[in-house]
């Protein structure tokens, strides 16, 4: 009997696939799902089942490729507002087995409605729960978001807080394994820590030690959590399920003239390192660094948009087109193969970004130069916790559509929490025409560090 | 704050690389010890320490090869027969940082004077253990073995008894880590589940639901383990330290001219699956499946035997030699690359092995052959719980030094649970000039089958 | 500028990716052809164009499959009988640029009509042919089969001896890269040697070393080849366009209950190694071992035939069933996960084969046993050069259609090279209820060896 | 019978794998030589012998490392300077048979006094040469420097003239394998083709297009090669033996903490890419992306120098790793895991490089700016081939040295040929205390394309 985890850094979504005596099950795949297969057959397994714990509303459901892959049945929680086409309802107390493990049903809604977790049990041993996969409902040193009702926010922060309770009357011996981890948009405060059990989570999680429904719910209300708009876009997909990802993720590498002659709304992204950027760019590129595209890609483009990478590397092409795909975007064109020096030698146009450093930054503060402002693009949280003098607020994510609102013939100096998400903000601006902007490098965590 | 389990297939050995921070520990490496250090650079982690729960008596620790190639240092609990030389002793409350990850030292003896658990804490949560690394104390589903002492039987059962106390006072919550998994000879009862909590086992192991000190030591002085003569040198190289594996574990691949010209005493170990061996094999060879390695080579090999592999392909031939390398039998000159249609096509001898079935099986027992007898293989355990009647019984581990109290002239059929171990018995009896031997396929598996 | 060479082994089948500055062409691309795909992403490199030498009769050609994946032109030559639905067509002095490197189509018929081989050129530096992909027209040590027309038989012949003309011509200095290498039931004389050139193979090569025309072709019309039945199918399929295969070539490892609930027609495979199949097997299941399966699998399987695998692990199940895909049999239910050992301890039934060695074969043929036969499954041309005294010949290919010319009552001793295509014929036999047969092990082999 | 080609880009080695029928031979081995094996294990082969085809100037042999690891002997032709420790020695017309696969010796010297060329033959097919192996004497393209016996300079340009015929003198057919390929430093003009003949060189190759061998001597003695300080260590090491790199080529992964607390002497290298390095880097540190560290790292760090590494990723961070032992430089202390951000947010200092483009660039020509000049660091026969009109010239690989003559208060802009050896430039005098350097990005290739 085991189980096993898969990782999609940047989203940190979390997967399993669990199997016991040739068979096998997975909860919650992702799109790129052959690793499932792979590692099932690995195991000698077959995969039956697929579970998805809710309608994912930050990435795309794997489960209705794998279900045609493998021809296993996908099985999800009741669902309101529409049925979930590739998938049959299942309720609380339905049991499925696998040899010795038997699964069970629990709706715990609140983070969605359709929320349910599943509870893993050993039959050749006792009547005890030994792990429960908790979705988004419950997360190591967090619980799910309760914003997307927003006119039912106290309804389903109650829900959440029952279901919770449910999961706690599992037992403290139950291990757990959540849908997310630390780093993902789906809670701001889980620990970095990857293993924890109900009772661990009971005496250890802040919003598990909160005893009171009403003061739970007025907690979750108060938070705050942004929602880029290509969630809509995945709630839709996760409904009527999405085609598979091109087995080929590897764009084509581009030549220049290739590239140059690459359709007019074509939009340039740069996944390069954000020093590589700052260095030197294509000019009107979107700085997106592979690692930040999970969170941030979804902010600025549309699902029908024309891409092409900037890559420092075949394999960075790849995992950046991985991450795309993982979360809708798929018409990647292919990505630049020369670096920026070879490009340069061809006599194309390049970019650079001045960065300014703590000591330049105090400077500028203490004694303002004509025309500037400072622009602070972290999230409210942040802003909230440690704010920044004299600095104006938007945050990174709504920068394409409130640049209107800031003149760009002004001189900005961005900063953030270390410099990479003012690096995107900057290359935001720039593609709107604001021509002097400049990033702290350093920022908010320069000054703290600086005292 | 990750933890990363490595199994050694066969051993079913555990083994664990937990990090946080740039900064990982290994616990209880193996052998081939570049694994870990390849997966401390992926999670960006340098190992700086390595824990053993014990000194291991059934495997090559990695402890000083590890140590060797990283710089990290080794922590080992006090021992009092004599000092390991590559480590620093480490004793009760010890504590040891990783970031926010910290360990502490638990003493734990029983299984071995020397067992240590280690605690798990999550320094920005709470006070709670998250985890512990239990070493052979305490198994999913099972206790340590507490044979090693014989004269102090009861004596050391009684400390393992007091050690599980300690691990069940970390609380509910507390995942449990051990150094085996189902399939070891550590013991026999132990979960195929691959994960488990303090909580769970407190409840659902039969050994902890024991709660009379003086019950669970009777318990454990009636158990029966068998030691195989390897065990006795493990324990000595475990004490001064190992040294590396060979970095090329693929054997050389052997012309039947190069097999031919091995050295006299040579022992040919045949690593193929059961049924190769019985359809066709080299006159002499030993049968030892790849997978069955690690439960059996060390009851008939010596380490400075010279020893030469035929398997099915290269991969086997690694496969087989790293096992063969995690014990400690080093010398493997080459495997015979050919298979038996090729071999015999040069005019090379084989033998092969008559198989009977259960209809076969029924009909000879109803009016036995002449001169014919049953022998059982199997361990006394099994022995003792289904018996076959008419058998006598060697275990497949003694037959090498029990072999003289059998008749080579005589007409054997071999029986285990299966005839997988038969078939390994057949080849020992074959070597000591036995050559009427043949093997019931299905063995005591069948006869229940049957009814 | 690069060449990369892609092996399948079995049908020791060629093909080759080929780039210069960002773009690539493949030549002659297998069914499963996303590994093409990959290497041009590691090269950096964009797949434009697919040629194919002629249309194969041997495999699924992966040329449609490969164009659609990468968007990529096919180009084949012309085809008298059908158009190549997704080619276009090409011709001789027809030529494609990647940035230096240029191709060159020179029409070669003589193997097919269709038959095309492609000159390379290095445009920096000079007018030779620095490479030239010779299809089946020229291999190294070997040129094309010619019995594919037998109504033509002289007339093909002579183009062949045209076509060879052709390549000569492009002077000593080319390189060749054959669409086979040794193995391939496209040639019996191929060297086994990998490279080679047009001055090297005009020197050595036996049948360029022919200079009448009239010598030549008389040559070629007397050899003998073997046609399986699937060959007709590759035909049909590769005008039309074959599916891609699945990208989930591992197959579901089955519990035995799943696998006696099979569909009633469903074909078992034994994959495993011979002496695997002859120590213990399933009834009535068809010995294929996984190299063997590209010479024999189509003479014995049809493309709608249901299969099932016996293999030795999860690996070797995905391998048979990526050469079963790469002819056409798609439809493989699963494999049987466990061992014989395993699977007879369930009290399930199992059969073994007898094998003689050579005194056994010599005592049998001085005085032969009653109702005895000696049955040779080798090739007509093996036959003929060393003909076995009192054997009666079908050809293991044969033997399924030619199986009701003998009497399943009587005992059959069969014979081939070494034993390996004895034991698919014995398969063959018990499977149509032939119960005294066995196998000589070594067979024609050892019996040259012992002079 | 297989010639298996093994690519160590950057330094673009040619190494060779050969073998037939079970046994195998390395040609020209690299110092991280397990891939040999293990590619040997695949092939189902043993490496029996190890060839070198001289004594390598420009990288650390793994011939005697390879032998320790296989048991193989290492051959090495007459050395008159010393002895080659590990190797003995071989000499025109000594002969090694592996299987078909006969290698026979050809002494030829120029490149170095004990150059051998090794060629192949079939011994089942004819007398005729297939391939040879020519070291550094014949590439592809190009020909073997001689500058290294500048006293004997004519004298050892005519004895490569003389090899050269004699490679001529085995036919046009013969396949030829050197010892490096296009972006070696071993020769300026080898094709970037990968595969040639002797029959394709002899008619296209420019050097071998010279008839006189005294307008070869002429021609030889008028190129101009660099000569980095480490190839006076590679010779020293390459006739002694080096140990074996390390088995762990992923250096440790230093937290900021961990890098400040390096030792003094330490150098920082940064092996991120060129406009990373422009971005935003650690003050004092190297510019040596990493496929620039062979050609690079030679000229400016020591064998005894400590090193710490500035790396985007753990994998680039083995990759230079490896780079580096490849030409002998093993001491790598680490490498800085966080990115430039986050060093920054610890508010740690940094650097930026402005970098010009050709606007600017004409701008600056036309009207100078005061106390500036231009830089360029190009090679002496680029410098000549396309001169910039005001730059003065020191080529990078000087720039330690020469740096003296430089004024460190002056403004310098950099060039080369496309912006990359300008950064590098740049690093190496921010080191010593300049602090107005800019990099014009594009240079010549810009300043050609512009017109």
């Amino acid at each position: 009997m085991f189980i096993q985890t898969f990782k999609s850094e940047g989203l940190s979504h979390l997967s399993y696939l669990i199997g016991n005596n040739g068979q096998a099950a997975v909860i919650d795949p992702r799109r790129d799902c052959e690793v499932y297969a792979e590692a099932a057959a690995v195991e000698g397994c077959r995969i039956t089942h697929i579970f998805e714990t809710h309608r994912n509303e930050d990435l795309v459901s794997g489960a209705p490729i794998l279900a045609q892959l493998t021809g296993a049945t996908v099985f999800h929680g009741p669902n309101a507002a529409a049925d979930v086409r590739y998938a049959k309802t299942t309720r609380e107390n339905d049991e499925f087995r696998f040899g010795n493990l038997q699964l069970r049903v629990l709706e715990t809604p609140g983070h969605t409605d359709d929320s349910l977790s599943f509870v893993l049990y050993d039959t050749e041993f006792g009547d005890d729960a030994v792990a429960v996969f908790t979705g988004d409902t419950l997360f190591i040193g967090d619980v799910g978001r309760t914003d997307f009702y927003p006119e039912r926010a106290e309804e389903v922060a109650g829900l959440l807080y029952d279901s919770l309770q449910k999961l706690l009357d599992l037992g403290d011996q139950t291990l757990i394994y959540p849908a997310h981890g630390a780093g993902s948009v789906c809670g701001d405060n889980m620990a970095d820590r990857e293993f924890s059990s109900i009772g661990y989570e009971r005496r250890n999680n802040p919003m598990l030690k909160i005893r009171s429904r009403q003061e739970f719910i007025s907690r979750k209300v108060q938070e705050h959590h942004y929602q880029p708009p290509y969630f809509r876009e995945m709630e839709r997909l996760n409904l009527v399920g999405s085609p598979a990802a091109s087995p080929l993720l590897t764009p084509a590498a581009l030549s220049p003239a290739a590239f140059k002659d690459l359709p007019d709304q074509t939009v340039t992204i740069d996944v390069r390192g954000i020093s590589s950027f700052l260095g030197a760019h294509i000019p009107d590129s979107l700085a997106l660094p592979t690692p930040m595209i999970p969170a941030f890609a979804g902010w600025f483009l549309n699902p029908d948009d024309k891409l092409v990478l900037v890559a420092a590397s075949a394999s960075e092409a790849e995992l950046a087109a991985r991450h795309l795909a993982r979360i809708g975007f798929d018409r990647v064109l292919g990505y630049l193969a020369p670096d920026m020096p070879q490009w340069a030698a061809m006599a194309e146009p390049f970019r650079a970004i001045t960065v300014i450093d703590l000591e330049e930054f105090k400077k500028r503060r203490a004694s303002p130069p004509e025309n500037w402002s400072l622009l602070d693009v972290r999230g409210k949280g942040e802003v909230e916790e440690t704010p920044v003098d004299q600095a104006i607020h938007h945050y990174t994510g709504h920068l394409a559509e409130e640049a209107s609102e800031l003149d760009p013939e002004r001189h900005y100096t961005i900063l953030c929490g270390s410099g990479a998400r003012a690096a995107i903000a900057a290359s935001v601006l720039m593609r709107r025409g604001f021509r002097n902007v400049d990033v702290f490098l350093g920022s908010v965590g320069a000054l703290m560090a600086d005292g």
